[in-house]
């Protein structure tokens, strides 16, 4: 099966071997080799590949402006620091399986199909998630993005240009997305909703919907002083603000019925003897119920006694009901029920396109812990197989 | 008055242009600017400079091997991560100063007078505070210096080799050790002690003893999980460990009379939207009393459920009390009330010279603010000209 040859090339591709987790950030070498993967997997099926004005990649099986719109599947390649294997290639990788199933079915779709690689989907290194679909659709202004930095200060535009991808172009495509008829993204659940369902019922479910979610940055500001010198009551020491931020969003969130999350912190100036004088928390925010969430950020910020600055926010984002119940009922299981439908807490490019009124759906494979971002992040081969499948039946019903 | 000049010619060396503060790591290319600068101030004074075993550079004015031992005065050039212009600076220049003073007043001392330049005193780049003069004293053991790692992985063994000194020759070094009868080292106070003496007599002070003092390292473990989707009774997450420690630290010290500080941490896979896998942090305490210290560090690491791994401890540090005692009556004011004698939370490589038996003393230089290892650090012109009078004055009593 094409899958396994696919998976094994892509294995090593930024792998970090003391952790066995990956680091495929966006306009890195790493991401560059993982671009190159995709170009020739697409070539080797004859398919033309088009960026677009974002660098987003498109692998047509036919030309897109004839016979369209298309019918276009697709994931991202690029990873959180440490991810998984399976949180996003799974996406793409099943995707040309998929295509290769129909070829040796011989059906033979009658509109265009695409396989599209969203760039830095994971915001990994530039801070805003789903960066080149939120570029495609024009929710993310171009001149804010060529100005956002990582952390070594290199603007996104000058690590886009040195990729060769000219950022000068960034901005709402219109001829890309005039290309895109339905969108169906899968991808490996980041939960265990499909692990508590038995059997061959539980392998694949269809989304429901994207939570509301968003980053949030605390600027928590403090005084430098020498540790072994300065007297407690004369201290202004930002870590304290810190430890009472990383409390009130466990304590919030679940009064609130949310999630909260801490995970990266900036301490300048990180000396072992030395108080802090400033420290960069970030808020990850997520919830059913966007009041809700957004009572999370304003208690973690009146706590650590700061404003907390939004850098994305994405609203509640329902997939279209028709397709998913279509689809839902397409991958019904041998008793005839339909298959699972539920709700996420992950952002996927899949939600900005849909928020763009693209018509938009999507498939996930069962994660038996529910682990993601993790080295540890797994589905199972038999599922990953059932994936593929579900992605050849959604082709056939859409675009046959 | 060649301090101002000489001042002049430290004040751009590593400093960061953003924040005005230094970084002046060891082993590194502007260490080895400093070094160069420290042996070009020596030959100018026709003074010799040895390094020693461990990288320190020593400057003689006459063969130390002969009519000694020396008399020898010096600090260190290395700064913590954003650190102040005297912490360290001020010491070594005072002493060419203080040398330069007497020699305008054709005073000639009759034993060797040295000025040492110690090597890596913050410990900023390997995590061990005094390492230099440690490594001269045989404390710290060779083998495990030359393992010790930067934040990058290199080894010190690889940086002290790479900057020309060869590792291979760490270990207690006799030699060098014989040649000190006494050792003085002049520092920039950090805290307010002296800021509260009005005048004149507030200018400079006299050491009494350094703080029990030590490093421990918390490894605090979580797994890494998606922070969107995973619930928050599923989670482990180490960012909630670090806000205990963080409090605990605050308020064990304070019920002990001591001081603790986290202000390193490193953050695994600090992505934002990653539940953290694990969070180093470690922990700097001091006080007057080691019992008290011991007990704060405990109760941190009972707080945060792991075991505090001491990377570094230098118990109670008196300086010799008939030295501290004459220098006090030799810098008394006009009125005859000898100069104020002060302890430190501060380890100095003056405090492991006394530890190893060495006749040592310290003087401290008002700092106003009392604010140090930041870019605020400060002393008046005014007091840093008592200091070198005061050197001057020194020399002149244990040497002439």
């Amino acid at each position: 099966m094409s899958f396994d040859r696919m998976w094994a090339d892509l294995a090593p591709v930024g792998r970090d071997p003391a952790t066995g987790g990956y680091r495929r950030f966006a306009w890195t070498s790493t991401d560059a080799t993982l671009r190159e993967w995709f170009a020739g997997e697409a070539r080797g099926r004859g398919m033309d590949v088009v960026p677009d004005r974002a660098g987003n990649l498109w692998a047509w099986t036919s030309d897109p402006d004839a016979g369209g719109p298309g019918l276009v599947l697709g994931s991202h390649l690029d990873s959180v620091p440490d991810g998984g294997a399976f949180d996003g290639p799974l996406g793409i990788v099943s995707a040309f399986a998929a295509v290769d199933l129909l070829r040796e079915r011989g059906v033979a779709p009658g509109r265009p199909i695409g396989i599209a690689c969203f760039a830095d989907e994971e915001g990994a290194r530039f801070g805003v998630a789903c960066a080149g679909s939120r570029l495609l659709t024009g929710v993310l202004d171009p001149d804010r993005a060529r100005a956002l930095t990582d952390d070594d200060g290199t603007p996104m535009a000058e690590a886009m240009s040195a990729a060769g991808t000219d950022p000068r172009w960034l901005g709402r495509d219109e001829e890309a997305l005039r290309r895109i008829g339905r969108f169906v993204e899968l991808h490996v659940e980041q939960g265990r909703a499909l692990a508590d369902v038995p059997g061959d019922a539980g392998a694949v479910g269809v989304a429901s919907s994207i939570w509301p979610h968003g980053r949030w940055r605390l600027d928590l500001r403090g005084r430098a002083d020498h540790a072994g010198t300065t007297r407690l009551d004369d201290r202004d020491d930002p870590m304290l603000a810190l430890a009472t931020a990383v409390r009130e969003a466990r304590a919030s969130a679940a009064r609130h019925g949310a999630l909260a999350t801490v995970g990266k912190l900036r301490v300048r100036p990180n000396g072992v003897n030395a108080i802090a004088s400033e420290i960069t928390a970030w808020l990850d925010a997520r919830g059913p119920v966007e009041d809700d969430v957004r009572a999370v950020v304003a208690e973690v910020g009146a706590a650590a006694g700061t404003a907390p600055v939004e850098e994305s926010w994405t609203p509640d984002t329902p997939f279209e009901a028709a397709l998913r119940d279509r689809l839902a009922m397409l991958l019904a299981g041998a008793d005839g029920a339909p298959a699972p439908v539920l709700p996420t807490g992950a952002g996927h490019d899949a939600g900005i396109l849909a928020a763009a009124a693209i018509p938009t759906a999507m498939l996930f494979v069962r994660n038996p812990t529910g682990v993601s971002h993790s080295p540890a992040e797994h589905a199972e081969p038999a599922d990953c197989r059932a994936g593929v499948e579900a992605m050849a039946r959604v082709v056939e019903e859409l675009a046959c």
